[in-house]
């Protein structure tokens, strides 16, 4: 009974693949009762397309809705799109507002208008209630069951109002405080209701903290709020501070989990739902266009070198040491973009800052570049025995960790003015500089010096 | 007073780096005071380090932990060294056991001993309680304030003792439920608290569920936990089942933002810790040894290409175009690897699925390899007029295409089996592949059919 939490299980997820590839689903369907959603969810994105379904069919009503939450948006569409219009009534009746709203908005309209149709009035409210606010703004991953109290009456009242609940809506740390308009005031947090003076009044109590989300917010901006104030649950206002909502710790979450991969996945030319078991050809198509910007990029460095070919067929050595240098540059390059693409997300680039960091960048450029300049140099010698193509390579690599360091702070800035994410973008364009820059330097120096 | 949440502010950040420069600390200290702690810690690690000691010197004491909490470990050590012991001592009294035992921890053995002889004995005992768990398991990042009542009492009675207390400890979202020797029997959600029957019995209405920690539990797993589940706060227990403590949603977070930090920073060999703004010399120690490692591997695709210099020497335009294979084959490869060290992550590839997995990623290796093989001896047949040339770069390009899929697979599987973090070393490893079978395909094929 009290054994401790499993770790999420990867042997869970083996044994179901092979169960269902068997069709032997009866002990499958049963033992799907007592798992964790999260566990459903990610089941789903290990099966084979095909197998997706199968195991959909198995879950109870009430267990699709949480199971599909876990799973990616897209993979979620897809599988919405392939449930019959009466099962997918049964659903809807478990899901929250905000849920139902773009479980509809991934409907054919034909299917969203039946399942419309099926609701009762409270709940068609409560969805074009939702339906009203942009996506990806708070107003869209609210829920509107916010408890709220009034100022002027005492932690008594409070106290016998809550006793005739059934339940609490989940993640309820505190209790909205709200005027006759439902203007926002301040919260109670559980703990001072259950600690405090019962004839206290909940004005004297509650905490008048600025914790409070606009409706037009982004989701991003409610997400980094959770995270670095480590809030469970906040409250969500319009434009005249009254409250319609809230936002609970779940799913902020969800949306810090999704922003990573996003840009794990971006940065690599792969879609933001990149699915690893999808079909070949689809997922072939997604990643193509990367590979293309790719190969566009490289074709402009061989056409740099095209410039060298005299250079080229005179001493064979260059193009054997040409690619150390434009990868070193590339490597250093990526370092600093790394951290200064870190460091302006996190905020701790500011204008004050930049030119300080830029030099330093510089520095610790010109500092590798040296002692590895030395180390490429004696090898250099020790191989082709020419003391000019070493004295050329070491400065050639010098240069470009020095561009290198320069464009891994200057890249990703000047993509952020122009309004380009630079983890998306940045590794490429900071690639293409230090392999342009490191043939450039290294062929046009052996061009001008040993020719 | 009731104004939105701030998104957190460079704004602040910039105002706060140019009154430390100029000197002007009055509004700055006063500033600080009703600043949130995550902003506080932000502008710390954004300062020149020669300002942070001065910045730190503004905060109140009570500020001090819980601004450091917001830092990385290893600049909060070595801002904890600079601090002089009579201060510390009184810093230390609004610490948490287990932030004090990680704060002696960095301190030099004098000080801390200082420090230690100035707590009462109940710090003392708890802070003893937490060094006995090792680093890095759930016994260390526990807090010991998590509440426990006894299953035979009723709601009154646990309402009647919450009542007596001033507050209760943050995230308290449930209590805890323990039999006469401290084991866990279950929980009772606050939210039962304040609905249920006041003559329930707890046992009646507490949860049974199985969500404890083992103290043992590594911080990774206990992390994972808290994300998959979205729990608030968790019971730790002994091997006993007894309680010994709780963990909440709060340190959690900071587990996952620490783990992302991790992966991103040493996946490009920057330290765990890597501060953007540190001095130039550390700064280019801990990036200089990336560095070399890269260096040692381009050298070696470097004697790769030396093998071939016959054929280079012959015809120029092998050494234009041999980059060019070398990196599609990187790029396609770090796609299939991005994808399988994520599936890794997250427990989706499994014995059951590997075999499905491999043949579909060869199947987008092939497609994609086909589909710019064509273009690419297209390109070069109108820049070389050259029909051979062009069809060994279009046969090398599938051939490194293939073997950079099957290389995204296989690289993490192995690297994992052999007890190494693929996130850290599987894109060194898959691109000395990529570059190697690029060259030796492209050269070693221009040498049988063009010479």
């Amino acid at each position: 009974m009290t054994s401790e939490l499993p770790v999420p299980d990867a042997e869970f997820t083996n044994w179901a693949i092979t169960e269902l590839a068997q069709e032997k689903t009866d002990l499958l369907e049963s033992s799907l009762q007592g798992v964790h959603p999260s566990i459903v969810g990610k089941l789903i994105e290990s099966l084979h397309p095909d197998q997706r379904s199968d195991l959909l069919a198995l879950l109870p009503e009430q267990a699709v809705g949480a199971a599909l939450h876990h799973v990616s948006a897209e993979l979620r569409n897809q599988l919405l799109n392939k449930i019959s219009a009466p099962r997918l009534t049964q659903i809807a009746e478990y899901l929250q507002p905000n849920e139902l709203a773009s479980t509809l908005d991934a409907l054919p309209d034909s299917i969203s208008d039946s399942v419309v149709s099926s609701l009762d009035a409270e709940n068609l409210a409560r969805v074009n209630a939702v339906l009203e606010y942009e996506e990806g703004t708070a107003g869209r991953i609210m829920t509107t069951d916010a408890l709220s109290i009034k100022p002027d009456i005492t932690l008594r009242v409070v106290s016998k109002w809550l006793r005739k609940k059934d339940a609490l809506p989940p993640y309820t740390s505190s209790l909205v405080v709200t005027d006759e308009h439902g203007v926002y005031l301040g919260k109670l947090p559980m703990s001072a209701v259950v600690t405090g003076d019962l004839d206290a009044l909940v004005e004297s109590v509650m905490l008048v903290s600025n914790e409070t989300i606009a409706v037009s917010a982004s989701e991003h901006d409610v997400a980094q709020l959770f995270e670095q104030r480590h809030l469970v649950a906040a409250a969500v206002v319009d434009d005249e501070q009254r409250v319609v909502g809230r936002i609970t710790v779940e799913r902020a979450m969800d949306i810090l989990q999704r922003e990573a991969d996003h840009q794990l996945l971006n940065s690599r030319g792969l879609s933001d739902e990149a699915d690893l078991f999808a079909p070949i050809v689809p997922s072939a198509l997604q990643r193509g266009v990367w590979l293309g910007i790719n190969l566009a990029t490289v074709f402009l460095a061989a056409w740099v070198i095209g410039q060298f070919q005299v250079a080229l067929d005179e001493i064979v050595a260059l193009a054997v040491l040409m690619p150390i240098v434009a990868s070193m540059g590339g490597i250093a390059g990526s370092q600093t973009l790394t951290l200064t693409i870190r460091g302006l997300a996190l905020d701790q680039i500011v204008r004050s800052n930049v030119r300080w960091l830029t030099t330093k960048e510089l520095g610790v450029g010109a500092l590798n570049g040296i002692a590895w300049a030395v180390v490429v140099a004696l090898v250099t010698y020790l191989w082709f025995k020419n003391p000019g193509l070493s004295l050329i390579i070491a400065t050639a690599m010098m240069i470009n960790l020095v561009v290198a360091a320069a464009s891994g702070v200057i890249v990703p800035l000047v993509l952020k003015r122009l309004g380009f994410d630079p983890a998306l973008s940045g590794a490429v364009v900071l690639t293409t500089v230090t392999d342009i820059v490191g043939f450039l330097s290294f062929l046009g120096l052996a061009s001008l010096f040993l020719l």
